[in-house]
């Protein structure tokens, strides 16, 4: 059981990034995308309109980093040599990258964009227009398609994830009842879950947040239920309220996701028929999951029984989605994933419509009246001859009604 | 006071994007930024793998969904009209756009970027590779800055922010004792604060967040605090730690930032001078401040400070930035800002290196030692003629040492 991701997956990944350098004509893989950063070394850190641009050579892994960032990258095993800006704009990030670059003996490189992307208002050169080097670059998205297939280890830390989710969400369905506030329900089960999980922990606790837990519980109820996207209102509990609930911990960077659909006191038979429903389309995509099925096919499924179903108006969204290191991550199980793959625009190819060992879904059909919605979430990892399911919160409707 | 944006502002803005259209040879701006599309619209959505497609011709405010917002965007009173595809990538969101345009006689656009970004793993074709129209398309940065000075009511809300900052963190002054854990007292202080805030504005309470409260505090604290970036650790506070705080709320998506440097129990004389050398950068800054002021002075004249206290090698970051619908927006309070105005790869000329009515910025000069770190911020406004404070909490040793 790991709480922390052992040090040996990050000499994997260079490992398999370093291959791709040897196979291609450039001398390093560069990198601006914090996630992908993370991926590859373990430093991870906050994209911002300060740029952090990481570069993998044959020998050496060498990163730049605003100054703020030099004693959190200087102790990460994985990076070798750690170079630095003052600030943005005026210490000049890109040209002290491309110095880098060129110290490191690097002429051409394959990127995953040419320049730090445009966030918080960061507006800076391309990597290819720096002064400081001339730098061929081509692009790639090497670490954005690795990320797929999660490993055993990157497995055990999203299981993990799934416990504090389930103890906060078990917190949620005990703090709720008629007359409570959403978001103090919420904020509750997330402080004492959080709280939970960093004594039991104790020193294996990876810390990642900041003036804030590791676990978030919480929910949207009422009429803003029939939103998928829809936001916690300032408006009390009542008997006969629909709420839809989202749990989730951060365990080293990855997380899970766990949501239900639940009754404060007894539901109408309307909403006894839309929750069984809701729930038998779950379960006909979890059935259906496992190696080499088509993404594609699991989404149309559902989508065929909602029409059997004569409801199919009501749905609003795809199932579901891949997870780890981002809440959403490819591939999404999409009716029209096959199709995307094999597009010109995309990086992908028809090998790419199938699920493999290590994808983990989140299994979430959802139907969504005029009045409320109906949704659950499961998060599930695709084994070599099956399924393991991750979240383990009950799903039928008594275990989801407070009463 | 306002705790809501009144809809007067959003046909200012979409009045002078329309300006700024009739001058082009364009028929229409094209948004795919999440905020720029809500500081247009009120229409506020989290940018995922989702893209969404805004289009503002000379007399429709047109936009592109997913089917899961077509009920959150319709509503809206500045939207004339909501295409939606159903999912990505099934729905084919860009060819969506395109046929929107086109049914609206767009032929040529002004947008902030040639298609969505690659959020949570999308890939998407550039819009003006699209199928269904032919769509000519340039670039431009106009809400990016537009944001830059913020209106009367956009300050208000602002202010309001400080407000509920203000409370989270007096509770998290209240609730910070030797043995408490540092996750804790946080969330606490955000829930605590949360709930005044629901219940103080009731109806008035513009829903923005999901699952959560609207406010947040919370801290780092010890050797954590050597860090601008750090984590909160999962360790109990002790007599002589060291605390960073942070503090904001949501006010209809606005934001302000207040942070202090407290401490457990008396501190030691190194830690004293530490903290003066900070404060007193602090209000250099302020001082510094005001209409028609050189951004990159402000921070060279802390730079000085630092300097001739022989403490320049401890700062890691420049003065501030400004602040609004995002945590951090254009300008920075960096020595290199008008070097910056003037580079031939930003859309700056020199007259953007000047702060303006309006400007709304955070000052947070820091040290760090080793062992701990000392940063206070506030949240100033630039008025006609001299400065607002927004954030009150006082900043002196005596009202910061916990006893």
């Amino acid at each position: 059981m790991f709480t922390e991701l052992p040090r040996s997956e990050f000499d994997e990944r260079l490992a398999a990034i370093r291959e791709r350098i040897a196979e291609s004509d450039a001398d390093a893989g560069v990198w601006f995308g914090a996630t992908s950063i993370e991926y590859l070394t373990g430093f991870d850190h906050i994209q911002t309109e300060r740029p952090v641009v990481l570069a993998v050579t044959e020998d050496t892994v060498g990163i730049t980093v605003p100054r703020l960032e030099v004693e959190r990258a200087e102790p990460v095993a994985h990076i070798d040599r750690v170079d630095h800006y003052f600030d943005y704009p005026g210490g000049e990030p890109i040209e002290t990258a491309a110095e880098m670059l060129d110290s490191l003996g690097v002429d051409s490189v394959l990127a995953d964009s040419d320049g730090a992307p445009g966030v918080m208002g960061y507006q800076g050169p391309a990597l290819s227009e720096a002064d400081a080097a001339d730098i061929d670059i081509d692009t790639q998205d090497w670490v954005g398609r690795m990320r797929w297939a999660k490993s055993d280890a990157e497995v055990d830390l999203i299981r993990e994830s799934a416990r504090w989710a389930n103890l906060g969400h078990r917190y949620l369905a005990e703090y709720t009842a008629p007359g409570a506030h959403p978001t103090t329900v919420s904020q509750r089960a997330s402080m004492e879950a959080s709280r939970a999980m960093l004594d039991t922990l104790g020193d294996r606790y990876v810390e990642r947040v900041r003036g804030d837990g590791p676990v978030h519980a919480g929910y949207i109820s009422a009429e803003e239920t029939s939103l998928p996207h829809g936001h916690t209102p300032n408006q009390r509990l009542e008997v006969g309220d629909v709420i839809i609930t989202g749990a989730t911990a951060n365990v080293d960077g990855y997380v899970s996701e766990l949501e239900r659909t639940m009754f404060v006191g007894d539901s109408s038979d309307e909403q006894e028929y839309y929750f069984e429903l809701m729930l038998e389309a779950q379960t006909i995509a979890i059935e259906a999951l496992g190696p080499g099925v088509e993404l594609s096919s699991v989404d149309s499924e559902v989508a065929d029984f909602f029409e059997e179903q004569g409801v199919a108006d009501l749905a609003q969204h795809h199932v579901g989605h891949n997870i780890g290191l981002g809440a959403h991550e490819p591939p999404y199980i999409d009716r029209g994933w096959a199709a995307h793959c094999e597009r010109d625009d995309t990086n992908y190819d028809a090998d790419d419509a199938v699920m493999e060992p290590g994808h983990v879904y989140t299994i979430e059909p959802g139907l969504y009246t005029e009045d409320e919605g109906y949704r659950h979430s499961d998060t599930i990892a695709i084994t070599d001859d099956g399924i393991e399911w991750l979240t383990y919160f009950p799903r039928d409707l008594e275990s989801n009604t407070i009463r």
